[in-house]
């Protein structure tokens, strides 16, 4: 406890007493601390705990706080030469808000303190500007009186307009001096009739209020909702700052700029940035007026331009990263406002991080640190290109990254066709199913006018690597006429257009797509990333070119091999149909034993391609139903039939009374997983005999890990696991040595009986998808599309949860499946092969929960394997 | 540790020491200790401690076990003043398995052990009956063989079909005893070639084959299926039971019957039971001769009688039930073979209940502790009259109990229009859905050919009471001929069938419904439960009629009332489906205005009918495509339309594009509950007002509870809570003192945050229902017509989860929430309300969860509160 000391000077300060100082407190003493109290405005602290005992005290100022101000205010003006108020030459003071945790315009801010009628006539005269002056003074009128004393911000818009019209000018800047002069006047006429109380002239008063006021919106409901929001509690409180003001805006030997401490855009080892002669900051960053290299400033000022790069150094020295400053020069002074940690795009960022291990600032855990992983999908995937003009067709959901051109097609029949004849197409559908997924592997790009970023599209596009636009609402999808239409214009079938799945944007332009950028710099973050993280990253992948392309991404194996793609391709599809259409077992065992050799060549290709890493391999997994045609076409095509007595009709009422048959209201629920291997033992068993036929083919003996999914008894798994290995000693194959067997844990029961399920298991893979669609209630078919967007929309949810794991709901059912699995299995393998695999967030809940390997899209390895680094560095795993 | 004592006489034993000496060892001992050792045939229990040792030492007897044996041996020899293979009066024993629970059939007896060539010749001159001596004899050979050396059965009944063809006869019992003779040989030949042994002849040696057979059957393949299934430790091991072996077949002195210490069918307080003179156990139960009543034994043997008489009163006193004893007399001695608590109809069940109170017998909780409460439905039920024949048509699943009898209809139309000529119909459908509803109201009962226990038909029926017959696979519906045909049987429309729900038969014969059987001992057993119980009981009704049948079966409240079936009425639909086809809110509106007062009649005939009792209102939970037609239909329509030119099809197409929208893949999963709320906020504010309006206007204030169903997301609730409040205080009413807000507890993730759910909320109602299809992911309308019959059948489960509650999925998941939520709201009320809430096992689990109350169909009331008293008597609540 800090009892009675409620206000720290900037130069008392340090980074480390965030908590007590606030995140810009805390700031602003650390530049104070590496720069001297000569570069910063100077200022001072008043702490959280004060905000908190004003809060538990009824808004009442803790004992001595009062006085603190007072005393750290006379330390503030001697420091600056400076009195607040003064006639001649006033110090003016900013009071700012500083959470713990940024919470960005949430709380309040008043500029200019210190002007009354008096100090502003000190204020033009030192700068040479009374426009400026009086500007600032209304200013600082409307912000106390609205922040300080809750005056509705409309009033004094509605005076400015009134004092524009009048002179009948448009523009805030035309006011003039006496203009300006006499809407000050008027705001405080405002501030008296909404008070009652005169505008306090006294800057001591003014402080007082301000201070109050920045406590006061701790409590505001805007900051209460971000809290909820954000998980932060409301009893941290907030700190104030109070600091000098300085302005760039004094003269000629006066400006503002922002730099950097090195190429913002590139990464290059140059510092880069902004400055204009006699502007306050925000001149430079409006566009009103046209900056100037930073390059330049060496002429203008070259001992502010040296200083400024010494500091710069200085500053990415002690930050141990780029920073993004902000700075004034006030009469040939340099003022330093800001530093913060570079935002940049991924190539600079992959570039200082590699620059920075090579000049000795940071250690290889460091640099690999300083990536925002999110930047790097454009890396990844071609992109348009930003310099050239385009009108954008449509916006939609970002689905899958990467760009794609090609000619409209409307059905995954025409996008194979096209394909065949070396054509590039766009697959463009109201939305698709598994019926299309031949048509994604034609088809350079996928654009839908439904669902979001866990529909059908999005996934299958995702875990393909091709590029997707889905739920673009402004499309107009004719499947008859072979026509799209969006704002005004329409497109035709072969027209050619382009979309960008990293930023959602479609075209009808012939726009440039730039190729991926993967350079040396990237390939030596990576092999740094794999020296450190701790998880192990393999890939999702259903083919031997998937396969291939996501071991020269950096997979370590296939985390998620899945079956059922193999069953939609063309030439399998009848002999699926004619399984499940079989009344019989041994017309089933009859279908599969045409499917099996076909089966054993999809494993063969993808063994081949993943040589000597490890496999898994999930048997059959969805519904039947699936695998049939769509009951309601079906009913249409019968009733039609009926009407026109086709001799297609027995057939056809055949074919429908199977779909009725098999029919589920919640197939998600229903006979899927290991019920349909539980039901119909054939299928698995045709299933084991090819993978493990493939294997013994193969040149390289792999090793495959037989999943059973959707297991939620344990006897489940046993009687699958009895299964495997009694159709693998048909094959002269062991458990363990030759092969293994594990299963998915996808459903809430199945975590709590871990445990149980581990002893049956040599490996637990979770299906966080599926995990997620039960624990939460979410189908993820229908509720992106239905109410997810409202659910963003009233701040139910930050994200979806497909996309992050939910960490309170299915982030629990996954640590105790792992907990509890492992305690009763030590040697357990536990990965993640649901579609987090490849989030960032999720990827470091998952290093956390102690699993062995996470699994996702080939596309997204990178990104997987610098994720996990990081993860690893934040939290290391120590044994308890 | 009872270290070294391997061996307990009889004499020794008691009840108390189970786990040592089995269940029948510590049986036997009691029955000795409270009869004396004269009553009992004695005999001496081997532990089942020896027969770990002898598991953990590769099946080698433990030191000093021999010797144990053998010194009891000679005691009961002593005892019994006779010599095991004596060659004139031969002492012969049993030995039976008994592990600490009952394993029925899993392990192994044998039987007349002490016979060999020399003692046969005994036991022919003691008995006078050379037949049986032989037939023993061969039956012992064949019992060791098979038992302790593994000989195939079939090789002894290939022997005995080969015997009776040589003489020409068909029976076992036409073998003569030269023939039996002849066919012992034929064994001990059989045994000699398996073996390479000779069938052992002496005793001792017999009797320790048949020791290690008894410990080996603990380890064999059934045995250990067994216990498996049943969670028993395979560590337990079984005891070996060495009993004295008595005949009732020795002369007219001699005899075996059963008895019941009183009527078992009645209940009336006289003993009751069968016996025969010269006969063996077996022969009093199969039926070969006709047995005499009990009290005909007085002429017979007045002694015996009397003593008999005597030791049921004894018997029953000391085990405080109702006891079924076996007994036999060997040359006027009485033995007392086996006591056991009586399985009773319900009737009886109860009549003891209340009797044994009366009598001083048991308090009160002893007596409602002997019900078992699964025999209680006859009595609340009408029943078919078992006294008369009739031909059963087909068996379905007995899916809600009750008789009914009616004509035959096939349409929810047809039903409602039948029952308003005043006609009694049975409804028929291959299966059931939302638009039947009004048809289950008029019709006396429900038949289905498809479905299990959990299908839409079985729950809306259970819910209203209404006998049901489901899945009755034999049934064969042509609901265009308006036939039903079953084993041959063709029916027609209106011709009258009559089903018992109870049982699952279904006849065509006018059997005779015999009415429900409450009666003054049930109601006092009722208010005893009441006194006892902790759960609070309260019922599961949308309509005033099925209010007003609950509270007269003592519901205390309504745990859930539906609001979704207000909507299905044929006034409403046409309503709602306006609601839904609305393309904006005003129109939305406009639409919800018209069913209001509806919804609030629906609301005030409830309050009525359970004035001054809470009632818990669930706002609309199911999803909106539940209002509108089936797509399939829809879409041949629409086809039809087409192709006929018809006028109607733009208002078609219109509602099967409507249809479509709102079409999901997983509509459980999907829009519905609150999220629907959250999306059309004014659904749910139509429906709050609709209830406060009718609360106000109710003669007697009630206190409804609103339920917020499917909360995932303590927002949700907060939002939702938020929304009532705000109707509320249009409506003058005020939260916490006019009504309460709580939400339905039915999503594994708010399971997880229900401390932070309870924070909004006043009540947690667990729909279990919904967490069994989440937690394990089962639909409930697809699985238990899928797969779970194939579960069942390969014992992955034991009974259905929508039954029984799964206690290690989602039980832990009901807890969790339970903890957690009064943790951070101890004032939260906690119910439940699935269909596990009329469930005993379910009823036991609640308590022991400590939740308030449970809530189940109006039936299932009696039965849950005595099912709550049972559980409050097993597991007393003690605050810790």
């Amino acid at each position: 406890m800090n009892g009675d000391k409620w206000v720290y000077d900037f130069a008392e300060g340090s980074r480390e007493m965030r908590e007590l100082l606030g995140g810009k407190g805390a700031g602003v003493a650390e530049m104070t601390r590496v720069l001297g109290e000569d570069r910063v405005p100077a200022g001072f602290t008043i702490t959280t705990e004060a905000c908190v005992q004003y809060m538990n005290g009824g808004r009442v100022e803790p004992e001595g706080m009062a006085e603190q101000v007072a005393a750290a205010l006379a330390r503030l003006e001697e420091h600056a030469g400076k009195r607040l108020g003064d006639s001649e030459d006033p110090l003016l003071v900013s009071v700012r808000s500083g959470a713990r945790e940024s919470m960005p315009g949430m709380l309040d801010t008043v500029l200019n303190l210190g002007l009354n009628d008096e100090s502003v006539q000190g204020l033009a005269a030192t700068t040479g500007n009374e426009r400026f002056a009086w500007d600032s003074y209304r200013r600082f009128v409307q912000m106390l009186g609205n922040v300080s004393r809750g005056i509705p911000g409309e009033l004094f818009e509605d005076a400015i307009a009134a004092a524009k019209a009048a002179r009948n000018v448009t523009e805030d800047t035309e006011l003039d001096a006496d203009a300006l002069k006499e809407l000050t006047e008027t705001f405080k006429g405002i501030f008296k009739e909404r008070t009652g109380e005169e505008f306090p002239q006294d800057p001591r008063e003014q402080l007082s209020q301000a201070i109050h006021a920045v406590f006061d919106s701790w409590l505001g409901d805007r900051a209460i909702a971000y809290r909820r929001l954000n998980h932060i509690p409301d009893d941290w409180g907030t700190a104030v700052n109070v600091q000098q003001m300085v302005y760039g805006n004094k003269g000629p030997t006066s400006g503002s700029g922002v730099a950097f401490s090195r190429d913002e855009i590139t990464g290059a080892p140059e510092p880069s940035g902004d400055f204009l002669p006699d502007a306050q900051g925000e001149d430079v960053v409006s566009g009103v007026r046209t900056p100037r290299d930073i390059s330049e400033m060496e002429q203008w000022q070259p001992a502010a331009h040296g200083q400024l790069m010494e500091i710069l150094r200085a500053l990415e020295h002690h930050y141990k990263n780029m920073q993004d400053t902000e700075f004034t020069v006030e009469d040939g002074r340099l003022f330093m406002l800001q530093t913060r940690n570079a935002k940049r795009p991924a190539q600079a960022a992959v570039r200082f991080a590699v620059d920075a291990v090579a000049e000795g600032l940071l250690s290889k855990r460091e640099a690999i640190s300083t990536i925002d992983v999110s930047t790097l999908d454009a890396l990844l995937h071609p992109s348009f290109d930003s310099s050239e003009h385009f009108d954008v067709l449509v916006t939609g959901v970002n689905a899958s990254p990467g760009a794609a051109k090609g000619g409209i097609v409307f059905s995954a029949d025409d996008a194979v066709a096209a394909a065949g004849e070396g054509r590039d197409v766009i697959l463009v559908r109201p939305f698709t199913d598994a019926d299309d997924v031949a048509g994604f592997h034609a088809a350079k790009g996928i654009l839908t006018s439904e669902g979001g970023k866990a529909s059908h599209a999005a996934l299958v596009a995702r875990g393909m690597g091709r590029p997707a636009v889905v739920g673009a609402q402004g499309l107009s999808i004719d499947l008859k006429a072979r026509t799209v239409s969006a704002n005004g214009t329409t497109l035709h079938e072969g027209d050619v257009i382009a979309l960008d799945g990293g930023t959602g944007m479609v075209t009808a332009d012939d726009v440039t797509l730039i190729p991926p950028g993967v350079n040396e710099d990237f390939e030596r973050v990576l092999e740094w990333s794999d020296e450190i993280r701790d998880l192990g990253v393999r890939t999702n992948a259903d083919t031997p070119e998937d396969a291939r392309r996501a071991r020269e991404l950096g997979a370590e194996g296939i985390g998620l091999c899945r079956t059922e793609h193999m069953f939609m391709a063309a030439d399998r599809q009848p002999k699926m149909r004619a399984m499940i259409m079989a009344t019989d077992r041994a017309a089933r065992q009859a279908a599969l034993a045409e499917l099996l050799p076909l089966q054993q060549q999809d494993f063969e290709g993808i063994f081949e391609a993943m040589a000597g890493l490890p496999i898994t391999i999930r048997l059959l997994d969805p519904p039947l139903h699936e695998f049939l045609p769509n009951a309601e076409d079906l009913a249409a095509q019968v009733e039609r039939a009926r009407i026109e007595h086709s001799p297609e009709l027995p057939g056809l009422e055949r074919l429908l009374e199977r779909v009725h048959e098999i029919h589920e209201e919640n197939p998600m629920l229903g006979t899927r997983g290991c019920r349909l291997g539980i039901m119909y033992p054939e299928i698995y068993e045709m299933q084991v005999h090819a993978i493990l036929r493939a294997a013994k083919a193969a040149p390289r003996r792999p090793h495959p890990e037989i999943m059973i999914p959707l297991v939620g008894y344990e006897h489940e798994l046993e009687l699958m696991r009895e299964l495997v290995t009694r159709v693998a000693e048909q094959e002269g194959m062991a458990v363990g040595t030759d092969y293994t067997v594990g299963t998915m844990i996808e459903l809430p029961r199945a975590c709590f009986i871990a445990d149980r399920i581990a002893r049956h298991a040599d490996f637990f893979s979770f299906g966080t998808n599926d995990l997620t669609q039960t624990a939460l209630g979410f189908s993820r078919d229908d509720v992106e599309s239905a109410f997810v967007p409202t659910y963003l929309d009233r701040k139910i949810i930050d994200r979806s949860p497909f996309e992050t794991i939910d960490a309170p709901g299915v982030g629990w059912l996954v640590r105790l499946a792992a907990w509890v699995g492992r305690e009763s299995h030590p040697g357990l393998k536990l990965g993640i092969c649901g579609e987090h695999g490849g989030d960032p967030t999720s990827i470091h809940f998952f290093h956390q929960a102690w699993l062995d390997y996470v699994s996702c899209s080939p596309f997204r390895i990178p990104i997987a394997r610098i994720a996990a680094a990081q993860a690893a560095i934040d939290h290391p795993r120590v044994s308890f």
